[in-house]
């Protein structure tokens, strides 16, 4: 039996025929093509699941469940509560997917998804406490105890870009003040970066400029893994998890960021002393992490 | 059968024997008398439950088990891995007592304790998904997840108190700057307070000073309580528990904190439009608590 994994962003839907290995056989992808209505999107996501079924020479009744990785947050029956992006509002994903493919499906929050990839199959494998920070244009997490995902009352658990670190801080679009995410996103490092080198375009122009050792952009550097190390100090804190990923595009330095990284955290945990830490790591997996993910929703 | 619970601090160990029901039968308290050494603490614990099996009129084949809640981190195997105040490094405190008593022990963390009697029979009774914020000297914290709590790989999980919230902030001991316990314990209340009354003794002389309407005691309290909102939702935004408890001195003052604080944060959380949110309540137990969680660790 096969699982497939979709991953539906605002761009671009993702799926995959994921093996009973988590290893992908066979990907494909198709514009999301927004504005369109839900039912157009479980359209869209239906045809593609037969597609890439079809690419992969799997039957449909070899298939045992499709799971679906979206942004917003998900109930526990699979309905989407909220997403300003792609126009859900109780969205019934599951249900109408269900409709469609005849199969079962289940629905979880994407960045739920990346993790539950990275803990199964990527950097994560073999734990079972573990926490996924994916830093892009916000920083997204993930939260895996006891091997099971962590959704909360109301499925929007893991927000752990919407911590405040800096109460005085940087206003955030949630409306609080000093969010992590104002600070360990790539898209603050590229803002800092931008008032001195104003012609960067990416988080990637300030690692180059860094590699090319300009002290300017080895400062602001040294100053995001400050920020990036008190959020993720934060966590082990409250969780003291057995691991913490580091995930997005910011995370493709390796270890540039993750040794910095690493140095301020064991100066700021509050177990300084104790013979076992939680270990930070890389993600792995890139962007197939949310495909084999939401497979194993 | 019956249980017993014990409560050690650094100046008293409380001991209660626990009905099935979760009900005290009976209670008794020593002073610690430090300086001890381990050994001789653990005699004190083993005399102190004794005693008050005796107290009950339980027998000791009565007792299905010694739970112990004690300051600092526990590991898996309940080792005390460091506690500066009862000079407790890598103390095997489990074994001690079971050789001593004859009888099955488990040891946590007195926060972690305190957090489970609130969830199994406290304002938490029903709930699965439960964190305890206790605001005293500092600000102490359990997490309970799926009716478990969360100790983390080294027993040290549930430290919401140093969670950075204004990295600009008050030093605080852990060597960071700005953690939650810097602002919402009963101490950083009492501090900032001082300023204004120099003459108070404690928390409740500035909720007397408000109750009589005094409007700077009223500023320094709604100041307070938002330092507070802002830690609580940090925790909202990470776990969605069910329910937030809120115990220790100052949570004495019920409604007249809990509702400026549930005001704000309903205006921080970042699921503003969930349909289910979580619940934010005063722990009912007080110390009874933590003699209630060790019994059931």
């Amino acid at each position: 039996m096969y699982k497939i994994g979709i991953d539906l962003g605002g761009t671009n839907i993702a799926a995959a025929v994921v093996g009973f290995d988590n290893k992908i056989v066979a990907k494909e992808s198709v514009p999301t093509g927004l504005p369109k209505t839900p039912d157009e999107i479980a359209d869209s996501i239906a045809a593609l699941v037969r597609s890439v079924a079809s690419k992969a020479f799997v039957r449909m009744d070899e298939i045992s469940v499709v799971g679906i990785g979206t942004p917003g947050a998900v109930n526990a029956e699979g309905v989407v509560e909220n997403d300003a992006n792609l126009g859900f509002v109780n969205t019934p994903l599951r249900e109408m997917l269900e409709e469609r493919l005849g199969l079962v499906c289940r629905v979880g929050n994407d960045a739920n998804c990346a993790a539950l990839g990275e803990q199964i199959a990527g950097c994560g494998k073999g734990t079972r406490n573990f926490i996924a920070v994916t830093l892009g244009t916000g920083v997204g997490g993930g939260i895996i105890l006891g091997g099971k995902l962590l959704t909360g009352v109301n499925g929007a658990a893991g927000e752990i870009g919407h911590m405040v670190i800096d109460r005085e801080g940087i206003p955030c679009k949630c409306g609080r003040i000093g969010c992590f995410e104002q600070y360990a996103s790539a898209t603050a490092l590229v803002n800092v970066a931008k008032e001195a080198f104003p012609d960067i375009t990416g988080a990637k122009d300030v690692f180059d400029l860094a590699h090319a050792d300009n002290l300017r952009a080895l400062e602001i550097i040294d100053d995001y893994t400050e920020y990036l190390a008190d959020g993720i100090t934060n966590l082990i804190n409250i969780f003291q998890p057995e691991m913490i990923c580091i995930g997005g595009g910011v995370a493709a330095q390796g270890e540039f960021i993750l040794k910095p990284l690493r140095e301020k955290v064991e100066k700021k945990r509050y177990t300084k002393n104790a013979s076992v830490q939680t270990v930070i790591r890389a993600a792995t997996l890139g962007n197939d992490a949310g495909l084999i993910g939401a497979a194993n929703l």
